[in-house]
């Protein structure tokens, strides 16, 4: 597992770091990963990991290790990235966009793909463009209101019903949602009540299905809810992604502990302002994103700061977080313990907020050991 | 000039354009560029423009071909990649992180290097790392409280004029502020107070100065208070960046008009929904950033939404907008009359919040006449 070092004692290589770097504590994805592996089989149902979070081969790999054979993706473009390395399953959670057609013909023909509907229409036109076979999932809204199909609008489930039973080239797969609004959630109770309704949901469109299409499968997934539940009753698979690593927000849900979080931006600090109990580091807009949650005065936070250690990162209190950013620029409010062992030139780890945003923004992983894993 | 399809009469090229694409009006940009050097020359200072917006090559030889000839940058990184392609006068107007010493030190061999420091403290370290002279500017804080030093803390002041004299490869140039808080103006008249006001604290450093550095420099710049004001009093150049695209942003806050905006992310509709006055678009936090402004019911705003037409994009009203954005996609709610022309499969036109930010994550750009111009 390339830790080593890690077991010996030597402690975390920060080495050569002088710009903003992912830092990824590799035990903690590979517990991560297992969890929610052994919590897909424990319930009966498929663990199909969204890689939208880490968009890395090797990472991907660890996914393989423990039996993952199927995978999701948001874009066409990761879809190809991974069935270049090998993976033959794939479902792209993204609403199908016909302005690839190519793109969806070459990986048609190279893998099984999965792709979603909104709309009966599209059926139509994809089936007129296809030169291979794919598989279809009907994405219903199942209380997010982002987009799909309303699950009591059992017209235009009927409608799809027909317009696939016409299809040569689109075979009718399943029904898929996102309850995104988990992220809503904060307690327990919640995020197990947006499961249960999305659940029921999932079942009503279903039902208006089940008489033409009596195997149409049932896909969910979101963090939150795949992290809290413990029973999918009606589900076939599981689609979770943030899981990965988590992330500020995933705990600020109640979706994992702060332990769990395995990845972390490790950011130059560049100048102190004691007066006003801050430092400015190097990471702002263009690596930490600027999502952010509602810090305690109700004002944003970008993320909690906390320090490196032998083993990694300490795990954060809330003492000190990133209250603004610009491009470049994080302006960090410490407490006063902090503030003053926070010295220029140190180095610093960011729990992030969103850790799929970061992630894409700073392009690369580094594990504790210092090796470096590259994405897409 | 490359626009010769469309003195032509042939129009904007959209062929091939499949995912969130970075449409830039060359146009535009060569007149928001020789505005703002008439500018600068009818003003008497320097323009030194800020390259951290659009990161490209090919747009900086736009710049050269109106005479610059120093440029900004925001990173060691951002100044390697200019000074590989013939900048030789760059300032990176970040505050000198001394873990890139070795990069430093290879950009000071080769170039004229101009570097900002916020602490008297650094000017030692970096005199101790440096093997090749560099120039320095003191970060001075005229009131967007960032980071820097304030105006009125003479003793700061004169500890750096003692550093600076000790030093023989380190040459004190001047001092150098960003009047960041011209971004909360929303009128000419705030964005000029910030102006006068920014101007008048330099005054007042530089005076500290003075006496030991007569001939030190004063550099000021954000692309509010430069696109607004007419008069520069005590200023030796000016470093703006965002007016090369201008963006949703800059409009709001009073620094250009709608019709000066050259870049829009062109997105694919990929999902309707009428019932609730919304379309789905293939563009979302990696594509356009989670930036937002103030809607018109106080919710955040993403973006304006406008059509494509045979000379671009049409001027948006605002009647259009992205109101919520996840991974990849982004919800626009629109009017009556423009959600009807909106199809499935057609390409719409986003006016970003942040042109630095959404130019930074969709990364490359692509000419009306369907050229791809590279960033780093």
């Amino acid at each position: 597992m390339g830790r080593g070092t890690m077991k010996g004692g030597v402690g975390v290589k920060l080495e050569g770091i002088g710009v903003p770097t992912l830092l990824v504590d590799e035990g903690k994805v590979r517990r991560n990963i297992s969890a929610m592996a052994e919590k897909a089989e424990r319930c009966g149902v498929r663990f199909r990991p969204h890689f939208k979070t880490h968009q890395s081969r090797e990472i991907g790999q660890w996914f393989r290790e423990v039996g993952v054979r199927a995978i999701t993706v948001s874009s066409l473009t990761m879809a190809r990235y991974f069935a270049d390395d090998g993976w033959d399953d794939i479902t792209v959670a993204f609403p199908v966009n016909l302005r690839e057609v190519d793109l969806i013909n070459d990986l048609a023909s190279r893998i099984h793909l999965n792709l979603l509907a909104v709309h009966p229409e599209t059926v139509r036109s994809l089936e007129a463009g296809l030169r291979a076979p794919v598989d279809l999932l009907v994405k219903v809204d199942s209380g997010y209101h982002r987009t799909g199909v309303d699950p009591d609008d059992t017209p235009t489930l009927e409608r799809f019903a027909e317009e696939l039973a016409a299809c040569r080239r689109v075979r009718f797969r399943g029904i898929l949602t996102h309850a995104g609004h988990s992220y809503k959630a904060r307690s327990l109770d919640r995020i197990l009540a947006v499961h249960r309704q999305s659940l029921d949901a999932m079942a009503r469109a279903k039902d208006v299905l089940a008489s033409r299409y009596p195997d149409l499968e049932v896909s969910v997934g979101d963090t939150p809810t795949c992290s809290v539940a413990d029973d999918f009753p009606g589900v076939d698979e599981i689609r979770p992604g943030a899981f990965v690593f988590y992330d500020l927000m995933q705990f600020r849900i109640g979706a994992c502990r702060l332990e769990e979080v395995a990845m972390v931006a490790v950011c130059p600090v560049v100048a102190r302002h004691p007066d006003r109990g801050e430092v400015v580091i190097y990471g702002g807009a263009v690596h930490l994103s600027k999502d952010a949650v509602e810090g305690p005065d109700g004002r944003p936070v970008h993320g909690w700061v906390t320090e490196l250690d032998e083993a990694g990162w300490k795990t954060p209190t809330g003492c000190c977080s990133v209250s603004a950013v610009s491009q470049e620029h994080g302006i960090v409010r410490a407490c006063p313990e902090h503030l003053e062992r926070m010295r220029v030139g140190d180095l610093v780890a960011v729990v992030p907020v969103h850790c799929c945003l970061t992630a894409n923004l700073i392009g690369a992983y580094r594990t504790l050991d210092g090796r470096v894993i590259s994405r897409l």
